[in-house]
């Protein structure tokens, strides 16, 4: 166990005490939803999981696996950045067999995408992580396993089937001994690579999050009250330690032969040092748009540092990889990474929320599901593209000349904003839109 | 009578046949807006006096004054255009007289803007062009007279009071004896210009006006009947001759001694050859987004050729004007396509609907209020731009980096388009935005 | 018959045998819709035929006409990027005569438009292809038979009038056979091209299709069971050929003496690689945004390669054509693209889904309607352009600056997104804007 | 005193003699919302704070604070231009202690933004620009107060706590006695530097606040009276001298010792001439978008001229200061201005509606709780940055390349526009939406 068990909100093991307490509209609506769940044969794409997830999930759960920092600006544009890159077909290739399959960090895998880390499955679905590994191992797809995963360690490596691939993602406590500790468990586990994340040196403001809890008891709410809420995200921060810096990356390299990647990357500098600190790769990702909002989507990053990367000769390198996460939503958007990125460099693509959505509503059937549409829409999408191999993308395949934009609007500014008004007739006018 | 009386509609005359028939929804609610008139005191902006318009005009003026060609892109972005020209303020001017006064084609004027030439001013108001005259000239402001205008030409002169300017704006028909007779009546009326109307060589396709007449009379429509709803369009076409050329040029400047100014220009080359066939200037103008749609904003298209035209050397030139219209809502507005002209190349600047709204409204008085409105506007903005006189203003004044962009939105394709859904709950589901 | 009839869907023969099911609510609008179907002569505008058919229409045909590949951003976008082209009209030129009049593939023709390809016009309308036929033919304008149409080639092909032209669209089977067999009845009913399809080789992911075949049959769906709604796509699936390349562009080209063009082309290379197999031309086309998504707007794309396509050399070229489809909605479309090729490269436009629409709610009368309504736009449009022949057109009449761009929305990613709230009041608040 | 009392609106004092009219719609709502005001523990952002303003403030009060120049384009752009910045974060910098500390005109202050000057604070709250004092000096911001200000220069200065440090705005009167003793008093009172405001030579076109009047005394209005509505702003008007220019400067600077700073400069000229003359610093500002519409968003005309002033060699100079106002909504705006000043040019960030909407529902408390949030944004958003000081921040933090770009509408032009519609069925037709 990752996170201390008392720290569970909510029906995680299945007991439901939410019942007794008197029913609000809310979760009497909430509750003839999960007795509606729609057929998973309906399922027609990501979405789809992310709609009934939003609709089935608690209050507070559905806040933590949706939030993200400030605005969400970044949250939302991560995803929209993929539809700003276009695609350029090529005609006439042979596509009648369809290979997705790839390796990432040496293992093979079926597809090009994985599932990244992400806290708390429980919150959800009380097999948590464990029928997340059920669903990716039996796909063929790899998980990374967070540091404050719901289930421990070794429940997750138990689940996974025979032969499954699994990465694990590091927290640096402020006790070394803990993270030390850790990195053996996962060893042990037969974790394949440790993901160091970086980008959380606090929790982000996450207001969709604070605020459900905030409703929570609002009666203990008093004016002026500073230290109040955030108890609890005191309780936890000991397991991040804020002072982590490229000496502790040193450190980190002398606990384990494992693979190290570095989590949260932003800037094309900070790709150079993770190279010359002996690194096997980094995570371009703004942490789901969770921690610092407009910070760029990893998409433009991507496109951005990788011609840079090549430019100075630092790219490609057969012993560094390239991963990117936040906002994947289509098959086509894996593909526009891994296009980017090109023959030489190739890209993994990390999803996140997609599969606590899934798992959320339907536990390891959602979990494949949701990666057989994934493979669905990347073998057409590939077929259309003229590309029936991983291999056969490259970067002439997307078009980013619209990459750098804005399509995500300021929801609070805009809602406090009051609209201009044009004269009132005395008669507080029959307007010609309403006969 | 530039138009045959028996082509007038509507309460033109105030007898208001109207009334006689059955009165369908619509028409209870815009009698009873029209009982409920706001004062005039109310008014705040150009936009009000759109909204009152709006509200009272029979069914049949509001869409002939407020239509556009095809998706009405044009008629959006003319005014949407300005305001992606952002002002340059200058501080600590002594700004305490303004001078909003100019002169246009050599007559001093209160403002640098006038009122362009519309057609029919009496469908929306019994005085027609003459309440608009009285009520500019009152104010300093001088007025173009349409072809078409629905007082004659006698009748706008004499309405005007002493000492006010008048243009006149031709369509030259067919036969060339009446463009004679036209341009001799307007000399003799004592107009002081002739604006030669190019852009019109037949009517544009004005759907909302078209969609007016035909929901009047349904019943004569059947299928795969071409012919039919030209009708109207047909009588009138031989005023506006559609072989009109450069040719007919040469031949109306040797019927008068005005100054002769082509209405209706949209590309550089066109603007060239108006100076080089003798013109004394050009109205860059798409006719206020009615002919053609998506033919360019004119300011767009002024910030684009003035600069052209002076690294070419043919401007400044004492001898020849720039005009513009369409979109102008704001003294801004104004201000703004003066400063791209600058010092040398003093723009005048039309405007149209306002005009009619206004005199639709409230005749005389609400032609002066809306004067009024915009001189205060134009008086604030000179006093806070740093720019006491009009004389001032250089194109140091704006910044049109933003300028070439689209915000209109095709409407009908929106209208027509089915959004794509997520999934169904068996329950059709509680969304949570609902409880 | 170039399809079993057993495929088809509905009630293309007339017989309605959906009436002795129990109507629902949407059945029982959609059949008061049908007999208050807006007479044609109110039928101003190709969006007010979708409009019609968009509440005509059962189910499963709307959807199967409508939809588009996964979040329709490129179905959209084919529109949209001709409204982010802007006209520069030229003046005072005389446009008493418009000829709006060409010659596409060496055939005269009385539009540079033609009737594209689409499949399963029985969907709509008992006559399917047969009455497009004999409307576009006494319009004079050529249509292109889909080898998925509904009426047999012999059919089509005897229901045009005389001296019409055809072009026929040809799918490569994996049984060649099948496909020699096509060729030659195709050149036997008179078709004067092939158009072989090439961005097709599995049906594009249109979610709108599948969730309505879907939601008529939700019982049967069941959890991991992906088989289950490829079904009829997989029946159609053998009749086009994944494997497909260019070598077999060779073996086309020996099986007929008709012109070859590529249809689907989305690369310049892919264009040259077309001339230099011998075809006679190339469709710019993303298949109407079916296939894959943020696939280019085809003018987009067109504006991009004839540029480069001159600049190298390999255009014009009077053996190579040069077509476009996806997207036109407006005659000013139409000259858009054609302005865009300019004097030298002809380029022709293909209109798929607006002649399902016309066909749909009226049968022959609407395609005629349709094209008058197009012919009618045109003229308008080539008056105010200052160009009375299609020869006249060349890029100096287009603006492209604002081409590259995007304005569709991400419709699914919007719905799911949870918007930010501010603080709530006690009394849940009496906003500002409500009282 | 700086303003007579009888020019204060509603209940400022608390006497409340408004309930003693007949209460409308409105006021009921309002003071219901007053009974359930939310408790200051649920206030999570600075739009909470607003949201509660608006529905809480009479509606003369909410309309003077909210309301900005003509169509409020510059308004809300000066927010949305900072949502264009993105940020580029730098990891594993040691961030466990954040200090947020810095020094603006020499003094130190535990922020970079100050409280900006606004007028008329007891519109608001009866403790006015006292309560803001008392806030502001408890967490070591710095306040700058205005001319206009409802408390008098003693009581303000009175308010605030011991060794707070605060400034004093300074409008020019024409009688420049009255200026002196101004100053005189403002030093007696210990300012520390005087802001001398220069955009505003007359009162902005602030439509919501002219409508908020009219609508209270609708009966007074009469066609054709200009002067009528200007009443109020013509009593302030001598408070602000319209013909001060650059020779009052120097007689300014000869009345007092204190550093001063010209507010309002929108022109890299302008910044130029106030080194010129011997300022001690500018502050980029259009007055919160209240004075002349569509000037610059300050966050883009700062982004513009510094750097342009680092190649002239006029900055960094360490005895001219460079501060911004306007817009900012969020600590990671503030931190934005000071990143694109950077390390050598230290930005000081001016706010000023977030106080007047705090102050108005919570007083000192919620002065308070809103430098609070600030501040605990800005230790999360300074931690993900990797910059654990002030003074690490520097350009290389921000990305400026979306910054040029527009995303306010125009409203009152949209709320007038008809909408265009597609064709009516005879039964007004079941839209496919509605079933
Ligand atoms: C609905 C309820 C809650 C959920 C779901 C939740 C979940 C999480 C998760 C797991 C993270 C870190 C993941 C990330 O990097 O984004 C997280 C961070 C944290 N959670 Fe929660 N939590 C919830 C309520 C709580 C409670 C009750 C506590 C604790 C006692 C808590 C404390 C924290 C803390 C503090 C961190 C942060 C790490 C740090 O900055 O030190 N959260 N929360
Ligand atoms: C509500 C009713 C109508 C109004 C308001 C109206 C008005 C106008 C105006 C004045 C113009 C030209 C102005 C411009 O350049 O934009 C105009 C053009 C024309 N109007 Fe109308 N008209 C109306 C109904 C009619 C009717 C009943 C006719 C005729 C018999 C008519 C025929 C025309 C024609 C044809 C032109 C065009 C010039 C041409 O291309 O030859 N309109 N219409
Ligand atoms: C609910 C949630 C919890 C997360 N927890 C962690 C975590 O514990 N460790 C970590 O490195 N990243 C965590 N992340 C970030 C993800 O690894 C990843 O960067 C992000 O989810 C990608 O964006 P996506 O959700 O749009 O795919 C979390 C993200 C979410 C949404
Ligand atoms: C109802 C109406 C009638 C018009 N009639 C004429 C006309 O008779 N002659 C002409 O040259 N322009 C005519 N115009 C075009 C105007 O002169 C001018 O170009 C246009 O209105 C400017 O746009 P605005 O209305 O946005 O100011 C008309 C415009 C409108 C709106
Ligand atoms: C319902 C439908 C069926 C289609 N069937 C075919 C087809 O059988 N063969 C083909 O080459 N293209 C087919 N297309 C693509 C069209 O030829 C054309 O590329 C597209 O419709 C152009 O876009 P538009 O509908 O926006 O005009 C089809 C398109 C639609 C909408
Ligand atoms: C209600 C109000 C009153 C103001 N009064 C003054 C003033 O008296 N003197 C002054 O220099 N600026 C004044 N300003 C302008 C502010 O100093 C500042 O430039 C502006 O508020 C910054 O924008 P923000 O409100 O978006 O933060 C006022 C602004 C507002 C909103």
């Amino acid at each position: 166990m990752n996170l201390p068990p008392e720290k569970y909100i909510g029906e995680i093991d299945g007991e439901a005490p939410v019942l007794e307490v008197e029913l609000d509209d809310f979760e009497i609506a909430r509750q003839e939803n999960v007795a509606n769940l729609p057929p998973l044969g309906l399922i027609t794409n990501v979405h789809d999981f992310e709609h009934v997830a939003k609709n089935i999930l608690p209050k507070g759960a559905w806040a933590y696996y949706s939030s993200g920092a400030d605005d969400e600006i970044s949250l939302r544009e991560n995803h929209y950045a993929y539809q700003r890159i276009y695609f350029r077909p090529r005609i006439l290739v042979n596509v009648k067999n369809i290979d997705t399959s790839t390796t990432l960090l040496g293992t093979p895998t079926s597809v090009p995408f994985y599932v990244t880390a992400t806290a708390l499955a429980k919150l959800g679905h009380p097999d948590g992580e464990c029928s997340i590994a059920r669903g990716a191992g039996k796909e063929g797809v790899i998980q990374m396993i967070s540091t404050l995963s719901s289930c421990s360690i070794e429940e997750v490596s138990e689940a996974k089937p025979e032969g499954a691939t699994q990465w694990f993602q590091l927290y640096v406590n402020e006790d070394r001994n803990v993270t030390k500790d850790l990195i053996n468990r996962a060893e042990k586990a037969g974790m394949k690579a440790i993901f160091l994340t970086v980008d959380a040196p606090s929790l982000g403001n996450r207001e969709k999050d604070r605020k459900a809890k905030e409703a929570e008891a609002p009666n203990v709410k008093l004016a002026d009250d500073a230290s109040m809420d955030e108890g609890s995200s005191r309780a936890l921060s000991t397991f991040i330690d804020a002072s982590l810096n490229w000496k502790d990356v040193k450190w980190i390299k002398e606990q384990t032969k494992l693979p190290l990647i570095i989590k949260g990357v932003q800037r094309l500098d900070d790709v150079v040092k993770a190279m010359d600190n002996g690194c096997q790769g980094v995570v371009l990702s703004n942490h789901g748009g969770r921690q610092i909002d407009t910070s760029p989507p990893p998409v433009e990053l991507l496109a951005e540092v990788v011609p840079q990367l090549k430019a100075m000769g630092r790219l490609p390198n057969p012993d560094f990889s390239i991963f990117i996460d936040g906002g994947v939503r289509r098959a086509g958007d894996v593909l526009k990474a891994v296009a980017i990125g090109g023959h030489d460099v190739r890209v993994g693509v990390g999803i996140g929320r997609p599969f606590l959505y899934a798992n959320s509503g339907y536990g390891e059937a959602g979990v494949r599901k949701l990666i057989q549409i994934l493979k669905d829409e990347m073998m057409l999408t590939m077929r259309s593209l003229g590309t029936p191999t991983i291999d056969d993308l490259d970067n002439s395949f997307v078009d980013t000349r619209r990459l750098i934009g804005r399509d995500a609007t300021d929801m609070l500014y805009n809602n406090v904003y009051m609209p201009l008004q044009t004269v009132q007739f005395a008669n507080h006018g029959h307007n010609r839109h309403d006969v």
